[in-house]
C-alpha cells in the first residue's frame, strides 16, 4: 500500500520545495492541491480518511504548506476539525518551512549553549512565525527569551506566545540596527530573524560582546542580519562567539523536515507542529 | 510501462477520495485535472491518445469524476466524440462516487432477494444520480421499480431512463415522510438515496411490514433516512427486513471502485458507466 | 533518490502530452504547474535547486512547456536568470511540442538529402515556432534557406534569426496557394508548417519539380499541406520525391521527445533548446 501524502498548500501554486522534501522523505505518491481554504479542505481531508480502514490510515498523511503561516493555522485547525475517533492521519504543519527552521536554529543554539536553563536569548526582529516560535521553544526549554521589534508587540500576542510555550518571554523595541547594541545588554543567545537582505545586528554590537556565547542569523541574501556571520557558517568562532549562518541552520532544517515526513507514516494520529517537531529533531540528534 | 490514470474532474479540486482509491486500484500515477470542461478536455484527450502506441493504449486510461454528474456526464460525451478508431483508451465515469454507490446498493439488495423479477422496488427520493442509476439497474434486471420524488418527475426523464435501461420504471410523488407509508404499498424492496442527515421513511412505515424483504438507506449522517437502520448495518436482520445501512453499503462500493480501475488497464476500449459498472460488479461477487 | 521532473506549463491545464511523455522518458514523479508566469517561476525554481546538493541536482529538472512557445521563451529566461553556480537544475523548452517537431523535421529532410549544404530549402508558412526553428537549424547545417509567409517578415526577427543560428535565411512573400510554383522556383528541399487544414503546396507545383529531392509536410488535418503526400509517410517515393506526412515526422518527434527527458537527468546544467535538442537527436540516430 503506497504512502500518499496529501498537499494542502494555501498559495497559487503548490511549494516545489515542499514536494522535493517529501519524496526524498519517503512519500511515495504526492496529492498536491492549491490555493486550499477552509471551506475547500473538509472535502479534501474526508478523501483522506474515508478511503482506507483505521488499520492502513497511517500510510495516507496531511502535508500542510504555503506562503502564509496563518493561514496554514486555520487550515491545521479545519483539518483536526474535520477528522474524528480514529477516522483520522497524521498531520505535519511548515507553511514557509517556518516550523522546521525554528527548531532547526534552536537546536543549533542548544547544541552551542548546552543547557539553556535561565540562560538570557535575544530574538531580534521574532515577531513572524519563525521567531515566535523558535522563542516560544527556547522558553519552554527553560532560557529568559526577549523578542525585539520596531514596535511594541501587543501584550494579547504576548500572553497567547506565554500560554502556549510557558517559560519566560518579554519584548523590547528596536527600531532599528543602531539599538541592537542595547537590545543586546546581558545576551547569551542572539537569533536573528529579521527579513532578507537587512543588516540589523552590526559587527561591534556582538563581537567578543561579554558572556555572548552563541549567535545564529537565519537571512540568507546579502547583506546578512548579523554582520560578520558567513551565510554557511555552521558552528565556526567568530571573535568569541559560536556562530551558525543560514545555510549552517537550513541544512539541518532539512533533515528536520525529512525525518518529520518520515514520521506521519509511522502512525496515523501524529499532529507535527513547533514543540512535536522539536521532539523529533531531539531523536534525530540522539541516533547520531 | 507505467499503468497512467487521468482524472478529469469538474470541482475546482481534483478529488482526493476519487485519488486515493485510484492507486489503491493500481494506477501507476495520476495525472489529475480540476475544473475540466467540455472546452478543455480535447487537448487533454489528446495527450492520452497520441503518445503511445494502439497497443500500449491499455495502460493508459481516464476517469471522470468531480461533484456534479450532469458535469461529468457532458465530459464523457466530450471524450467519446474526441477518440477514433484505435486511438482510444477505456474511460470510467463516477461523479461523486454516483455509479459504484448505485451499484453496491443493487447488488446488497439482489443478494438479500435473490432474483429480484417481478418484485416491486421503491426508491425513496430518487431523482438524483444515485437513485436514478440504481433505480434504473433494479429495473433492468426485471423489478417493478417506484422512484419516489417530492414533484412529479417530468415525462422525459422517465421516458430518458426507461429507454436507457429498459424494465418498468413508474414514479409516485412522496412528499415527505408522513406518506412513505403509503408509497411503500407492495414493497419487497427499499432503497433510500434521500439527502444526508433526512429522515424520509419512519420505522413505523417499514418494521415488519409484510412482504418486505430487505431495505437499504444511503444517507450516512444522522438522522439516517431509513429510521432504526444503522449506517453499519450490512445484511442484519431488523423487524423482519434485512437490513444495509450507508457504511455496510459503502464498503463493497469501495470494491467495485477499485475492481473498476483495475479494469481499465486490461483494455483501451472499456467504457465503465452504470451498466458496465455492475458487470464488473458481478464479477467480484462470482470469484468470491 | 527519485528522477523529479518539474513540469512548468504557462496553460490553464498542464499538458497531458507532455506528461505521458515525461513519463515514458524516465521521470519518477512528475510536479506540474499550470498558468505558470514570470512572476510565480522563480519560488518554483527555488524549490528545485535548494532542496537537493549540487552532487544530488542532476535528479531534477525542468520541462517547460504550454502551447503559447513566446510565453516559453520567457518562463525559460526567468528560469535561467533565478539559477547560478553549481546550483542549477537541466531545462528543456518543447512549449507546443514545437523544438522537438521542428528537430524531427531536419532530420528527416537531412536523412533523405544526405548533405544540405548549399541546398535550397523552401520552408513554407514558417514564421511559426516550428517554422522559425526548422530554417534556423537547416541554415546552421549549411542550406539556403527561404522561409515564404503571407506577409514579409521584418527585418529585426530575420536579423535575430540570421544571429541566433548563423548561415542563409531569405524570406519570400507566397500570399497564398496559387503562388506556390514560383515560391519553389530552385527549391531542393520543402517543409511545410502551414496551419492545420490548409492546403498550402498544390501537387503540380512540386510532383516531379526538377531539382526538388524531399519533402515534408507538418499539417496532420486534412486537406494537408502539400498535396499528395499521405499523413503517414515516411520516406515514400512519390512523383519523384522522398515525401514525409506529419505523422511519419511525429514518430521521429516522440522518440526525441523521450531522449531529451532522459537526457535531462544525466547532469544538472544542460539547457535543451532547438540546438542542443538537435544534438540529442543526431546521437539517436548516431546509435541505431
Amino acid at each position: 500500500m503506497k504512502r500518499l501524502l496529501l498537499q494542502f498548500d494555501s498559495s497559487p501554486h503548490p511549494s516545489s520545495f515542499d514536494q522535493v522534501v517529501a519524496y526524498d522523505g519517503g512519500a511515495d505518491r504526492l496529492l498536491s492541491y492549491a490555493n486550499v481554504t477552509e471551506a475547500t479542505v473538509r472535502d479534501l481531508v474526508h478523501g483522506a480518511i474515508f478511503t482506507r480502514g483505521p488499520k492502513d490510515l497511517h500510510n495516507t498523511a496531511i502535508f500542510i504548506g504555503g506562503t502564509d503561516m496563518a493561514a496554514g493555522e486555520r487550515l491545521l485547525a479545519a483539518v483536526q476539525k474535520t477528522m474524528f475517533g480514529p477516522m483520522r492521519v497524521s498531520v505535519l504543519l511548515d507553511s514557509n518551512g517556518s516550523n522546521t527552521t525554528a527548531v532547526a536554529a534552536v537546536v543549533k543554539l542548544q547544541q552551542a549553549a548546552g543547557d539553556v536553563t535561565g540562560k538570557r536569548v535575544v530574538v531580534t526582529a521574532g515577531t513572524g512565525p519563525v521567531g515566535i516560535r523558535a522563542a516560544g521553544l527556547l522558553a519552554r526549554a527553560g532560557a529568559d527569551v526577549v523578542i525585539t521589534s520596531r514596535k511594541a508587540m501587543d501584550a494579547a500576542t504576548l500572553d497567547q506566545l506565554q500560554s502556549r510555550f510557558g517559560g519566560s518571554i518579554s519584548n523590547v523595541v528596536m527600531p532599528d540596527s543602531s539599538k541592537a547594541a542595547e537590545a543586546l545588554e546581558g545576551a547569551q543567545l542572539l537569533l536573528n530573524c529579521g527579513p532578507a537582505g537587512v543588516l540589523l545586528v552590526p559587527q561591534d554590537a556582538w563581537a567578543n560582546r561579554q558572556g555572548l556565547i552563541a549567535a545564529a542569523d537565519l537571512n540568507a541574501v546579502p547583506p546578512l542580519g548579523i554582520e560578520g556571520i558567513e551565510v554557511t557558517d555552521n558552528g565556526a568562532q567568530r571573535d568569541g562567539v559560536i556562530v551558525f549562518g543560514a545555510l549552517g541552520v537550513g541544512g539541518l532544517k532539512m533533515k528536520i523536515h525529512k525525518a518529520c515526513i518520515a514520521k506521519l507514516f509511522e502512525r496515523n494520529d501524529l499532529l507535527l507542529d513547533a514543540e512535536t517537531i522539536a521532539e523529533v529533531a531531539g531523536e534525530i540528534s540522539a541516533t547520531k
